[in-house]
Parts: structure tokens; C-alpha cells; sequence
């Protein structure tokens, strides 16, 4: 019996990327359109390794909007998720105005069931949030033909989720207007610019969840006085730094910044009252292993960055990706050979030598790290066209299988 | 057979205390005399808990000048040592001329041992060299006949070492002249003035020496971009407060600006290029408690001050002082009943309720601590007249039962 195709949801799926910043935001200057008190910019990882994948279903016979994430139905009355829902339909109706507009009005008053899922496990600690907000304004955006710029859509889901509206190299332009209109995320380079560029992303073996990062900067700006600072004194000629690091493909350069500036966030973030703490003992292991392996060669071949959790995200150049991997297999063994150490882009095997071991000089420390996630930089939100990849199934509810 | 007179060693024995920093010391400006780049406030405390004796010894049959530290030979040579002699041999000869001296001046042109020991361990963590040169300019000083302002030469062998030469509340302004001749410790208050502020060291167990606080500054001064700005526009503004809250004997004012000073040095020591780390996983517990501890009675009744090391100073007051000893022995339970888990000033037992335990909610970390040193403020250097407690022997060399 076919159905009435009124009473079939139109469906879309997309997938957004995360990103890691080298820039690092840390503090709003407006807490409900979410401005930022610096501008930052970041690493847009690929998808193979760590995406989010979205579906966003509309149907006449949904009687409410609804969202489930990873599997578990959550409340859609989040005021961020409010924003970016009410925002997008605006553009849209906007957009009915225009003269290409290709997309059914009346698909604008339906309620819209949301589905989204990572590929990779929460445990990882990394930022969902921002592929997250990014990937859910990207598929409305589609389901409802509204285009053109869409990073001002998903900063007000999540800050940082702005930069994931774009591949490679994406910096967040604080903006100086009140209604945050010129507050955007920019393409500096594509992902394609500098293909040696490598990422791994050492997963630290937390005990608990830290202290969030929405109730931790607000704390920051308000106590925090060498953040002001940072914010108004520092990050705009870092900025200018970085991105010139990145367009000349400087990986020392590029990589004594990050360094510097991942230092300097969780300096401001210590100089909080009281006092946040996201680096921990293995944290600083890898920190000073880093220092150390660079110091070894004489030259800075790679960095270490860590956003609001312990793991650390290491930049390096496709040439050295081998042996560093061997070098955080010697110091931080893995006591169960069963479980895959390193996930994602293939390394090849390396042996390091004696005088590495010795110039890096720390006892090895079992279990620090759980796994490594071996990837690089990659494109922005892409549509899935294969509708066998929809999250949600023709009765508007999530897939059994997922 | 008595001695001739002249080959009997003339000898004179003073104790110093130790100090700890509220505003904190980190950075010179000038490395050769000493100069910080920002004042700094500290509590000057007990010597019936933490002391340095020294024995100066000077004879016209000594050949050179020595140096025994804790019982073992030192090199004299060390700069340091040799400014503190050259100044405090100079101010006598200055003295000399003027009309008081009662000292003999060929004792200027003999050599001299010097012999100092702590009555703590080394492994305390405590900065020793702050009590060890105030107590060898104090010593050397009496020595020599010289009085008045001494702490400027103290200065140029540790630059802490200033404020040991006074007993409780003391400042070092960081003066401005490039001689040096206004960097000067001064007793803000003494020890008499707040009777019931108590001491606590919590001895961590710490794996390993860090980096020392003299190249660590050096490297802070030339690479954090923050501890200029610490040093330039935070600290005048902290020292006044300082000042303030101890004049009224203001607790919760004195103890919040003593965390936040702690927490900001630690920062700029983040910020530095590569970072220097001195806090570990168990001083960020010892800091979470505090604030857990604090927040639970809705009021500051303890504040925790960390130096270039891991250990945990805590200031509190005489009535809140066995409550929270109990929370360190409930949150860091010694594995061994055998050792003395508190040392130092009597602390009555205490239970506490569960309420607390709840409200900290932490997981007991044993072994984390490994003592209490429990004390107060106390005053500055002193003579040590009893004879018998000189550490050299009529023989000029130390003496075997130490």
C-alpha cells in the first residue's frame, strides 16, 4: 500500500568534522549569542577518522520537534538548540522571498525529528559539541535550501562549532559588533594546503569529567585578569602569527605558537578563582616528552595542544609521524596487546634508537594513554547522498541498527 | 696546656627562619644583585619548627675560607657566598671608621668556616636557601659587629633570603634604583600581631626534583608574556590589599588573595616557554579540597600557597586548624601508623562529620602526603648564646655529633 507522500518524512544527513583549535577561545563576552572575548583559530580534522553524522527529518504528521543523540532521545527545549532551529527556519523564510528559492514553504511549519551520532566514543573527550552544532545547522540548512553563511548559525549552538563549518584551516574573526553579525568562522587554507600536516590525538586515561567548558570560561572571565589581558593584548598578534605560520607552511613556527598558546589557555585557566585544572599528571608527561623529543633533533618537529580535558592533540609532519608513534609506544606501554593501540590512519612501523631514549629520559609510565587516533586535516560538512546512511528511518524514528 | 688566644677560634652561632610567600617572587630583572620584577609578601615562620643554625668561626691560623652545608663541604667559590662575604666584610670595614666599633679589625682579614645546618629535611621541599642566607649574613654580621639594614646583602645570596631577616609579616619592595640600595625587606607586622593565623606544610610525596626556581624565573622573565604583566599592572595592586587584609587581620581576604597569588605564579610558570610545572596531580587535590572545604561552611577558613615544588602551605586559624588537619588525614590516610604524620605544634584530635566528608567528596588518596609540619609565624634571626650549640669545634672544623 503506498503511502501519501505528504505522510513521508523528507529526510537529509550530513556530516560535519571536529576541529581542534591552535588559537584557543576561552571566555564569551556574550553569553546568549555566544561572542567570544578573542578571536582563535583551528585544525579541521578529517572525517574519515572522527565525524558526526546528522539526519534531519520533517514530515506534516510529527507533532513536535524532537532529538535524539547517540542513541538516547534528549530534551530539544535546550535554549542552544532553540537558537540554531529558529535561526535556520528565519533564513529560510527569508529566503522564500528570494527569487531561487527551490524548497516547499510549507516544510517550514512541519516539526522536525532530529538524529545525530559520532563515530567516535565520547570517552575520547573530544569536543563533540562543536561537530555536533556544526552538523545540525549544516543538514537544516539543507533540508530547508538556506545558504550562503551558516558559521554565525552554529556559534550560537556551540562557540567553536562555527569553525567546523569549514575544511582545513578555519579562523573564528571575534567580530566587534553588539548582534554578532560580523563574529564568523573564515577559511584561511584549505585542507589541501599543506598535505604532510598530521594529527594524533593521544587519548589520556581520565578518572572523571572536568569542570565544563561553558561554566569554566564564564568563571574565567570573571575572575581571571591575565585573560583579560590574553584577549585583548596577546591573541590578536598571535593571530597574525599563526596565520601567517600556516600560509607559509612554517611547521616551527606553527608549531611553537600552538604550544605556546595551549600553554597559555590553561595558564588563564589556573589563574581562575578557584583555579580550573584540565592538564593532568600524563598531560604534562607528554608535554614534557615533547619538549623533550624536539630538543633531542634541535628543531621543533612536534607540538602538543590540550583543549578542556587531559588528551593531548599532537601536530606533526607526515616525515616524523612513525617515529613519534613509537617514541609514545616506548614511554607509555599499553599493558593489553589485544586492543588496537593506534586507530585511523595508517603509521608504518618505526625503531627509535637508544640516544632518543635517553635524551627523552622519563621512566616509561604504563597505561597513560589509552589509544592514539592517527588522522589529518580534512574538508568541512559534506551532505550524504547514500540515503541507506539515514539515521532516521520512513517513520521518522531512529534506525534499530545504530 | 692552654691555647694562645689568638689561635682560638673567635665564633658566633645565629638560627634564621623560613619564609613563605603570599604575593609571590618570580623573576629578576637583575640577575648579578638580585633585583625582582614585582614586590612580594611573606609570613616569616617559627624556628621551633623550621630553622637554619650556622656557626661562623674566624682565626688568623685558618687558611682558607670553608663552607659545610648539613655536613658536608661546599664549594666557597659559589657567587653567591662570595657577595654575601664581600658585602658584609666591606660594611664592617665601613663601620670601622665609625665611632661605636668594638670590634677587632684584624678579624676582617681572617678567613673563615662556616658550617649550617637545617632542622628540617632537604626532602621537605622547603626552599632552604632563603633561611641558609639570611642566617649566614645574620651571623657573619654579628660576627663582623655590623648592624642596621642587612637584608639588602641577605638579597644577594637568595633573593628570598630578605625577607628571612625579620620575624612575621615582612615585604621585599622591589625598589627602583638599579643599585639595588632600595630593594629592602621591612617587617610589615610582627609575629605578634595575629596570634591565632596557624601553619601547615603538607609534605607531597613528590617523584622528583623539578626545575630550579633560578633558571625557571630566568626563563618565565625572558618568555611568559604574562608575568609581565603579573609583575607590571597585578602585584602593586595585590601588595596593597596584602598589606590591608593582614592590618585588620582580615582572614578570608588574606587567604583568597594568597590562593590567587599562588595560582597566579603557577600560571605564569605555564606560560613560560617550554612550561615549568611544580604543581602534580596531589597539590591540584590538595587545592580542590581547600576550595570543597571552603565552600561547604560558606566561608574561607583555609588557604593553600604552593612554591616551586609540589608541597602545600596551608594558613588557617587556631579554631579551624584540627577540623581540617582530620580532612588531610581522612583524604590522604598514611599506609604506615609506624612514622609521625604530624610534627611540629600540637593539634588536638578532631572527627569530622560525614556532611563534610560528603561535601569534599573526594576518594581517599593514601600515601598522597607524606607529613604534616604544623607551626605558626614566628620571629626573625637570632643569636644562639648557648656555647655548647656551636656546630665547629675549637678546632674550626664541624663538630662530629651533628
Amino acid at each position: 500500500m503506498p503511502e501519501d507522500s505528504t505522510h513521508t518524512p523528507t529526510m537529509v544527513t550530513c556530516t560535519a568534522p571536529v576541529n581542534i583549535a591552535v588559537i584557543k577561545y576561552w571566555g564569551k563576552r556574550d553569553k546568549d549569542i555566544i561572542l567570544p572575548v578573542n578571536s582563535s583559530l583551528s585544525v579541521t580534522l578529517h572525517q574519515d577518522q572522527l565525524k558526526t553524522t546528522t539526519t534531519v527529518a520533517c514530515c506534516r504528521d510529527f507533532v513536535e520537534d524532537r532529538i535524539w543523540l547517540n542513541g538516547k532521545e534528549e530534551d530539544i527545549n535546550q535554549p542552544r538548540l532553540q537558537s540554531c532551529l529558529r535561526e535556520i527556519r528565519r533564513l529560510a523564510r527569508k529566503r522564500r522571498s528570494d527569487e531561487y528559492s527551490t524548497v516547499d514553504v510549507s516544510v517550514l511549519s512541519y516539526k522536525v525529528h532530529i538524529c545525530s551520532n559520532n563515530n567516535f566514543p565520547t570517552a575520547a573527550g573530544l569536543a563533540s559539541s562543536a561537530a555536533g552544532y556544526a552538523c545540525l545547522v549544516y543538514t537544516l540548512a539543507k533540508l530547508f535550501g538556506v545558504e550562503g553563511e551558516l558559521s554565525c548559525v552554529a556559534r550560537q549552538g556551540s562557540g567553536s562549532a562555527c569553525r567546523s563549518m569549514y575544511g582545513g584551516f578555519v579562523q573564528w574573526k571575534m567580530g566587534e559588533r553588539e548582534d554578532g553579525k560580523d563574529s564568523l568562522a573564515e577559511q584561511v587554507e584549505p585542507e589541501t594546503h599543506w598535505p604532510e600536516l598530521r594529527v594524533l590525538v593521544l587519548v589520556v586515561s581520565a578518572d572523571k569529567k572536568a569542570v565544563g567548558s561553558t561554566s569554566g570560561m564564564q568563571t574565567s572571565v570573571e575572575t581571571s585578569c591575565l585573560l583579560k589581558y590574553r584577549a585583548d593584548s596577546v591573541v590578536p598578534g598571535r593571530m597574525d602569527e599563526m596565520i601567517s605560520a600556516i600560509r607559509k607552511r612554517d611547521f616551527a613556527a606553527f608549531a611553537e605558537l600552538t604550544m605556546k598558546d595551549s600553554n597559555q589557555f590553561h595558564a588563564t585557566c589556573l589563574d581562575t578563582y578557584p583555579p580550573i585544572f584540565y592538564l593532568n599528571d600524563v598531560s604534562r608527561r607528554v608535554i614534557n616528552l615533547v619538549h623533550r623529543y624536539n630538543c633531542h633533533y634541535g628543531e621543533t618537529r612536534v607540538a602538543y595542544t590540550f583543549d578542556a580535558g587531559p588528551n593531548a592533540v599532537i601536530y606533526t609532519l607526515q616525515n616524523h609521524v612513525s617515529e613519534f608513534v613509537q617514541v609514545v609506544r616506548h614511554f607509555f606501554p599499553t599493558t593489553s596487546n589485544g586492543g588496537q593501540f593506534l586507530k585511523g590512519l595508517p603509521v608504518p612501523s618505526a625503531t627509535i634508537s637508544d640516544d632518543l631514549k635517553n635524551a627523552i629520559g622519563m621512566e616509561p609510565l604504563p597505561k597513560g594513554i589509552s589509544y592514539i587516533i592517527s588522522t589529518k586535516a580534512g574538508p568541512g560538512p559534506c551532505v550524504e547522498e547514500d540515503s541507506n546512511h539515514h539515521l532516521l528511518g520512513s517513520d521518522g524514528l531512529p534506525k534499530k541498527t545504530v
